[in-house]
């Protein structure tokens, strides 16, 4: 596993995560002569956008995943190597991993993000975040058990509170969560019952700020609230969650009833930049300089959701999958430019290629610059927009097939509930 | 939860499983004038003639797998309930789950058969079995985790071990398991690791029996053995597999060295069929009357794999899904006859309508009477087959799809590993 001794050897460029941005950085590097190994801990390139989409039985797991090895396979200068990164040394140049250990002449940190509970890890047993594949099985589970320990229960307050959703964080995911369980709730699952009436389901959306959707114009936010009070969603804004159990969610003094919590409210970086011994922001992203390399170490470099890098106008560049994709190329074009002998600093700038949120069946809003669009033109553009960014001509075929299908029946083809558990009435054992 | 306590009621038929048995005599009574509940541990009918395509990443789980409410829910009389059976009183016509308890008019036992491992419950760990689709999670997991671990081995044994399987049990889970993991090895995964070759894997098949798969003729059990072998499976037929641990099989005094060992040699009835008090065959099979009733109890029935009944010619029906069907229409066949007060006792015939197994690309083995196939015509008969009886329209269109994409490209589209744990040398952690 050692690179770099053997002086004929090809520049090793290690590449940790597989996500956006290392899977950018990795192609950037196609053909170019270095040697490139990218380590990930899970095997495959996951499609986040629609991950909430899995979590909502609407598609399959493969549909939105592909093998790492498989993606990358014609790229001959390239090894994918699964393993968990356990210690970075930036001196020595080496990345300690579980089975092993990388000597690189460049890093590419990538690891992205995870949920987080601002201090309140308690929650999460209670309410889940939805990052990875196994996230998204969680809270099907969670969500499809709830109608079905509603359907067993007898007295009406139990049944009820089983048939009642909260989604904590009004961002883009919370906003297509909460979307899509009013959705299954009152379309899918509304003739399968015979005791409960999946109708009678309450869908909440908390959000601490002002308003939905901050990333986006007011007017948007404004709009993406009426097309989800259209559908039947609860949104309440400006108030901020502070307690969550078993039983519901504390909003200071009041209190919403509720056996299913999901949690969109927080993002943190991933605790590999911690590995870095490097400084981070308030919100542990790795300070970075404006070609995305770390101070003092030209050939490393952190890109994505891990970077914390700021605009032209002070702001920081989102965690968004193509900010994330726009540094993997940056970074792995700088690479290509030192290897011809330059040592020019190109500042990464962000390019802000429009936003996009899905609120349900035919509703969602987009912003490109100052073209600002919501309700049915908009879901068209986000359709488009999501089956093209998805890997593999085949996904592509499947999810639009699947879309085809859940828009003409309103079924969803993924409810399956996996795991011998049965339901269980007490969420400590969930 | 109580039925047929008011006289006004229809019957109460309670169904325990719905798998094919179960699902059958569910659809029978389809418009009786009875009140049908359900009852499953899972929210899911599996098509299990498939599950090996999930256990080696060729399909995904939703495809062969659809909700018991999804499937039924136009059925006005009949009620799903996901639930598990701890206990039932054929006297007081009464089961009791976990949740609850169901009074009975009528009762079907359809919970099937689960792996067994003949008295050696210790190798399950080291040799999964595959009846559910949690077991072809796990199957696929250490399937493409065995290949990844051997890329990262530097030891050419111990990476040899990582890239060597053996499956136990030559009968047709065996045959398709044994012939999809060579294809999957030498065709799929090729070209996609740098520092193994997983075309150098080996794939061994153990049968205890003189010949694979003895439910069909002793010609097509040879061709099924040549195609085997020309795919690059190794079988080995009358030794008896005598231990497994993590680093192999042993066979009396030889030793095959693998760390992926898979079980596809014994079937067990359900444990639920001990709940009965009633005589069990030795294989653990209700003893029931032939019209499948349990003796003394006209009321009861018992259908599918854990249905212990002989045919005319002494043998004991087989354990397929087309017998499990078959028993199931004629217990709900026999329940509407009573309704209209018959108490004729119709003995139930199995009629073998053929047997299908595949064995790899563009090869496979089937029996119709005195008509048999194999090779190309095999496998086109049994591609149809499986398609035609898939359940759900859209299961069947993207089934074929993928089929017809692997066909084209070698690829697999559902090889996801997920789960946390990074893969560990230690199998006792595995």
């Amino acid at each position: 596993m050692n690179a770099g001794a053997d002086t004929c050897k090809p520049p090793h460029v290690v590449i940790l995560g597989g996500g956006f941005g290392g899977m950018a950085a990795a192609r950037r590097l196609a053909g170019a002569a270095v040697q490139v190994t990218l380590v990930d801990r899970r095997n495959h390139h996951l499609f986040q956008p629609l991950l909430y989409q899995v979590a909502t039985a609407s598609l399959a797991a493969p549909s939105i995943a592909a093998p790492l090895r498989q993606i990358l396979r014609r790229q001959r200068n390239l090894t994918v190597l699964l393993n968990e990164v356990v210690g970075i040394d930036l001196t020595a140049r080496r990345v300690q991993c579980t089975h092993g250990a990388l000597d690189y002449d460049y890093l590419v940190v990538a690891t992205g993000a995870t949920h987080a509970y601002f201090g309140h890890d308690e929650w999460e047993r209670f309410a889940p975040g939805l990052k990875t594949l196994d996230d998204a099985f969680l809270i099907r589970r969670r969500v499809l058990l709830a109608f079905e320990n509603a359907e067993r229960e007898s007295d009406p307050a139990r049944r009820q509170a089983w048939l009642s959703f909260v989604v904590v964080g009004g961002g883009s995911t919370g906003v297509e969560l909460a979307g899509t369980l009013i959705e299954l709730a009152r379309h899918t699952l509304s003739r399968e019952f015979r005791r409960s009436d999946p109708r009678h389901a309450t869908v909440r959306l908390i959000e601490a700020g002002p308003r939905l959707l901050p990333a986006f114009d007011p007017a948007l936010s404004d709009k993406a609230r009426r097309q989800l009070e259209r559908l039947g969603v609860e949104v309440h804004t400006g108030v901020a969650v502070t307690g969550i159990d078993a039983n519901g969610v504390k909003l200071g003094e009041r209190r919403l009833s509720a056996r299913t919590v999901l949690w969109a409210a927080g993002v943190a970086a991933s605790p590999v930049g911690g590995l870095l011994g490097t400084a981070l922001d308030p919100a542990g992203r790795v300070q970075v300089l404006d070609d995305l390399s770390l101070p003092g170490h030209p050939e490393s470099f952190v890109v994505g959701d891990l970077a914390g890098i700021a605009q032209a106008d002070g702001k920081p560049v989102p965690g968004v999958a193509p900010a994330a994709k726009q540094m993997g190329r940056h970074v792995g074009t700088t690479i290509r430019a030192r290897l011809r002998g330059s040592d020019e600093r190109q500042p990464f700038r962000y390019r802000d290629d429009g936003s996009l949120a899905t609120i349900g069946r035919m509703a969602a809003v987009a912003q490109f610059g100052r073209l600002k669009l919501s309700g049915f033109p908009a879901w068209v553009v986000w359709l488009l927009a999501h089956i093209y960014f998805l890997i593999g001509f085949r996904n592509r075929l499947v999810v639009m097939l699947d879309w085809a299908w859940a828009y003409c029946t309103h079924q969803r083809h993924a409810r399956i509930v996996s795991g011998d558990d049965l339901p269980d009435d007490d969420a400590a054992s969930r």
